[in-house]
C-alpha cells in the first residue's frame, strides 16, 4: 500500500470527515490502483451494527431514517448513512437531495451522511455501496444504515448485505407498486410501516400481519420473530418501539449464531459480485483487436455471447 | 448439439408453441447443459423489431403493450411478449398474471406471451430474459416487445438492449416516483405518457416536451427525433401514433446505420453478462474446500472479497 493509501487509512481510522469522504468518492469510481486501499479497509471493518432499509418509491424511507438516525444519536451512538439514489445512467449524478434533506444532522460530527449515485450498465454499485459502509464500519460508527428502494436485484442484494434488514412499506400505495414490493418482504427482520397517522395504514398493518401467520418469513428461520411496527414521522409513533426491536435483532443475532450465519452469505455474496467485476474487467481490458472482433462476431450472430465471453476471459 | 436439443430448435424455427414455452422455461433456468441450445437460438435470431417499453411501477405499462400487440396483429404482424414480473428471489414464481391480463391475444397464435420471474441473487434474469427473446426473434415473430420495471440496473438494461425503447409516464405520480422514473427517461426513443384522459397528463406531457427541448435525449445522438406521445388505452388515443412512430424509428435505424451500433452495443452487453455469469460459476463450482475456506475467511475478514474472488476464478 503506497502513502496515500496509508495515509487515507489513517484518517478513516481516525473518522477525519475529509479523509471518509475522499474513500466514499474512490468506492463510487472503483479504480482498480485503488483495491489494495478497499482491501485494508475491508479488513478493518466488521464491527458496526448494519441496517438496510428497504422499500418502495414513496414509502417514507429517508424519513425513517433521519427519525432512526436521531434516536440512536441520542442514545449516545454514532451513526453512518449510506443512501443508494436512483440516477441517470448518463450523468452518474445524485437526483434526491438527501443530504440537504438530512439537514438537521449534517452539523453532527456523530453522523456522516453519504449519497452514492447508481451507475452505468458495466455494474458497480453494489461493490461500491457495501465499500462505502467498509469505510464507515472500519471508522468505528456504531450503527450503519443503508437506505435503498426495494426495486432491482442489485438493491435488494444491497439490503440483504445488512445483519438487519427493514422493509417499509406505505399504506395506500397502488397495486403495482404493492406486487413490486412482494419481492422484498422476505427479507423483512421488521416490518416498518410508515405514514400511521393516515387512517388506511392499519389495513396495511394488518395486510403485513396476516402474510406473516401464514408463514411468509423467508430469511427468518432462526427464531426471530419478525414483527410489523407502525410508525408516523408527523406523530413520531413507533420510533422507539423500531429502535427497541433493531437492539434486540442485533442481540438475537449474537446468542442465536445467527450473526455468524449471515456474515458467511454476505462474504459469499460480496465474493460473487468481485468475480463478475473481475470478469467484466477481463473482457474490457481484452487486447483492443481480440475484443472489438469478438464483439463484432456476436453482433452479426456468427458467435454467441457466451462462446465470445469465455474466449475475451481466456486470452487476458 | 444433442438430439434433444436440436428437437427443441426445429420445433422453435417451425414457431411450435410448445416447443417455444419450452425452450423459454429453460432459458429460465439456464442450466449449463443448455448452453449449446442458446448458442445456436442466438445465431439464429436478428431478424425482429426488439421494442422495450419501460416505465415506473403504475405507469400503465402492461395496458400499453397490450394495445400495442393489438394493432401489429392488425396489421398482420406476429407478436412476441415478454413480461419481466417483479417476484420474491426466494419463491422465484411470478406475481403479476400478464398471462391471464393478456387474455384476449391469447387464443391468437400470432401472439406469444411469456411472463418471467425475477431471479434469486445469483443473477440471471438479464441472460434468461435476452434468451427469451431470442427464441422468439429466432422463431420468426415480427415484433417482441419486451416489458420490464423501469427501476434497477438489470431492468434498465433489458429495456436497453431492445432496438427501440419506450419509456412509458403515467400523469400524477409521486416526486419518488419521478425521480426513479429520471433514471430510464433518457433511454428513450420515444416517450409515451398513458391515462392521457385524465387532465393532469398534459402537466406530465408538457414536462417531458421541456425536458426534450433543454437536450436531454441521452441516447440519440443520430438525429432521430424523440417525441412525447400522449395515449389513452380508455379512449384509444395516440395508439395508432405509437405504432407509427415505432415503425418510423424502426426505418430511422436502418438508414442512418444507427440500427449496427446498437446491435454492437447490445452485443457487447450481452459478452460483459455473460462474462460475469462465467465467473459466478467459476467460483461456486471450484472444490468445495477451496471455496467453504475461502468465504470463510473473508467472513472473518482475513481476506477481502476481491482477493478472495481472484484465487476462486484461479484455481478453477
Amino acid at each position: 500500500m503506497d502513502k496515500g493509501h496509508s495515509d487515507l487509512l489513517d484518517g478513516i481510522l481516525a473518522r477525519a470527515p475529509r479523509s471518509i469522504a475522499k474513500a466514499m468518492s474512490r468506492a463510487e469510481i472503483g479504480a482498480p490502483h485503488d483495491r489494495a486501499l478497499f482491501a485494508k479497509i475491508y479488513q478493518r471493518a466488521g464491527q458496526a451494527h448494519t441496517i438496510g432499509l428497504t422499500g418502495v418509491p414513496g414509502s417514507g424511507k429517508s424519513t425513517m431514517v433521519r427519525a432512526l438516525a436521531q434516536k440512536f444519536r441520542a442514545s449516545g451512538r454514532t451513526v453512518g448513512i449510506v443512501a443508494i439514489d436512483p440516477s441517470s445512467p448518463f450523468s452518474g449524478g445524485a437526483i434526491l437531495g438527501d443530504r440537504v434533506r438530512m439537514g438537521e444532522l449534517a452539523g453532527d460530527d456523530g453522523v456522516f451522511i453519504r449519497s452514492m449515485a447508481t451507475r452505468g450498465s458495466l455494474g458497480g454499485l453494489t461493490r461500491g455501496c457495501m465499500e462505502a459502509v467498509d469505510i464507515l464500519d472500519a471508522a468505528g460508527f456504531d450503527v450503519i444504515l443503508i437506505e435503498t428502494v426495494g426495486v432491482g436485484q442489485d438493491e435488494v442484494d444491497i439490503a440483504r448485505a445488512a445483519l438487519s434488514v427493514v422493509v417499509v412499506s406505505a399504506p395506500g400505495l397502488g397495486d403495482d407498486i404493492q406486487a413490486i414490493k412482494a419481492g422484498v418482504l422476505e427479507i423483512a427482520d421488521i416490518h416498518a410501516v410508515s405514514k400511521c397517522d393516515r387512517k388506511e395504514a392499519e389495513k396495511t398493518v394488518a395486510e403485513l400481519n396476516g402474510m406473516l401467520t401464514i408463514g411468509l418469513s423467508g430469511r427468518n428461520r432462526q427464531g426471530w420473530p419478525v414483527r410489523v411496527i407502525a410508525t408516523s414521522a408527523q406523530t413520531g409513533q413507533g420510533i422507539d418501539d423500531l429502535v427497541k426491536n433493531l437492539e434486540d435483532h442485533q442481540q438475537h443475532l449474537e446468542t442465536s449464531g445467527e450473526r455468524t450465519t449471515r456474515q458467511h452469505e454476505i462474504a459469499e455474496m460480496r465474493v460473487l459480485k468481485a468475480a463478475e467485476e473481475i470478469a467484466r474487467e477481463r473482457v474490457i481490458t481484452a487486447h483492443e483487436n481480440v475484443r472489438d472482433s469478438a464483439f463484432e462476431n456476436v453482433r452479426k450472430r456468427t458467435v454467441d455471447p457466451y462462446s465470445a465471453a469465455l474466449e475475451l476471459i481466456k486470452s487476458s
